[in-house]
């Protein structure tokens, strides 16, 4: 399964229009990692048949309740289901004290690991890497601490053509060579090019999500060449002294840095509850970017697709 | 209106089967008191069209996660909308820490003031009282310390028979003097019947929010005469073991108290995830006692009518 996204939240603070607070699950490889955690999250898992369980890492990227304040409840949850497998959250550092305080009044021991990591403005970045990907944390602009990540799909190793094995009759050794990427010289003391060894390398995926955060044009900088750009747009062009004062961005706004990062598609999310629907937004950035979708609760989102699954 | 209550949440701990988890909403005289506020409270009141604003009260029984977590998306809320009005909350004592933990990471100062009334042990009751509502507390045996509520209307002034005014003339002093209860003779020396004098009493709306308790049957003398009784059933009686290892009570467990108690009407809720439909349930309860409702999500209870009224 090549990476996608599911919205389980795309409302600002306040919850409205049948839209929750931010959460999305990040799917790759048939591992699932939580990004924000808003109210109601563990309920829109269950809507969307969301398997909670593999879930491993969560991502909170501020302590503003609207991308928090369902983590409790999951973690009770869990707790209540007999997880025993760890559990990362990368957040900043007051989480783990709430959570603490909100553990001791329920007189409450997990059975299983919460580990957390803390996110502070110097970064050590990737924040986390596995076999298959890496999570870089981005600091933005808010009115408290906030953190964007971004998720790369790592290079996989290098796969060496049969054909090449037979023609140029190659050791073990020469293979783990050539996958190193040392140059390899035929019997006749000729460089065989690369592309006669090794199949070409495969567009690596990569997602960011950017929210919450005032227009940043610095952005679009540190999201060069990310596939699938997710973006707050609390607010349309119309409200952008609004937005600049909450901290928050507009449509277009969200469309330049798209736009200047060259990504090939642009979601927008974090709508405000003034907003019934989100079609003229959406039209508003495409006035500066083409590829734009606003997102929907329960919408799946596939990188290097553009294509919307419902679930 | 009569007093009425709105189910925003029926599942225990773990939310499932389209139910949230604990949440009510007491209806009286148009003015609404929130018993309780699981995890996406908020987002059910928008659902079911409850007037948030009409909320000065907040009753929270424990501090188990699915009876409170929606509290503090609640209240960033109110915060929002721009509410003015005081809220006061009625709760065991930790919960104050919470929310200003919250908002101190927030960096949130609300622009309407949250009064915290501590429930202790020892209780001063009633805890709330109005012009037409008086609200008493009761301490649960639950893992924490829990307490149910009860909810009395007040008896209004009594109401005199305008044929009595003529027939035995009475003076604004004859007419309070007998609104308060003093005996009035006539010109004859006779002393008058009450029941001629004034309108009979009318029946007195009460109802009491029971959630969580193990089985104790010596809430049932606390609970005289209450005419709709919500007591939570986590389980059913093949579970008792276990109910009673988690402070939880069955659906006959919960039958017993009503009948002991002599309300009019048992509602059922607090449900484990494990129960898809709560029929069986209900019919276990009817077996003790007759008048059972199993709540629904978004369902509507009147007191005193026993009648279910969808929204």
């Amino acid at each position: 399964m090549g990476m996608q996204v599911t919205i389980l939240g795309s409302s600002s603070a306040i919850p409205a229009n049948d839209r929750y607070p931010s959460a999305q699950v990040l799917a790759y490889e048939n591992r699932l990692y939580l990004i924000d955690c808003g109210e109601g999250t563990q309920m829109q898992m269950n809507r969307y048949n969301v398997k909670k369980n593999r879930i491993n890492h969560i991502f909170i990227s501020h302590l503003h309740g609207d991308h928090y304040l369902g983590l409790m409840g999951l973690l009770s949850s869990y707790h209540l289901f007999g997880r025993k497998a760890d559990l990362h959250i990368y957040a900043p550092c007051e989480l783990e004290n709430i959570i603490e305080l909100q553990k001791k009044a329920a007189l409450t021991v997990f059975q299983y690991n919460v580990i957390f990591h803390t996110l502070e403005s110097r970064l050590n970045n990737p924040i986390y890497e596995d076999d298959k990907l890496a999570v870089s944390a981005v600091p933005l602009s808010h009115r408290i601490p906030a953190f964007g990540f971004i998720f790369r799909e790592k290079p996989a190793e290098p796969k060496i053509y049969k054909e090449a094995i037979n023609v140029y009759k190659l050791s073990v050794e020469d293979i783990l060579r050539i996958k190193r990427g040392t140059p390899f010289y035929d019997q006749n003391g000729q460089l065989v090019p690369r592309a006669s060894l090794v199949y070409p390398d495969k567009k690596l995926s990569s997602y960011a999500y950017i929210s919450d955060t005032i227009y940043d044009p610095t952005l679009a900088h540190k999201l060069k060449g990310i596939e699938m750009l997710y973006h707050e747009c609390t607010f349309g062009e119309d409200m952008k002294t609004v937005a600049a004062e909450k901290f928050h961005s507009t449509a277009m706004q969200a469309a330049n840095i798209a736009l200047k990062a060259g990504v090939s598609l642009l979601l927008l999310g974090h709508f405000s509850a003034r907003y019934k629907t989100t079609e003229a937004l959406a039209s508003e950035a495409r006035s500066v970017f083409q590829n734009v979708l606003a997102v929907e609760d329960g919408g799946t989102y596939a990188v290097n697709s553009g294509m919307k699954n419902e679930l």
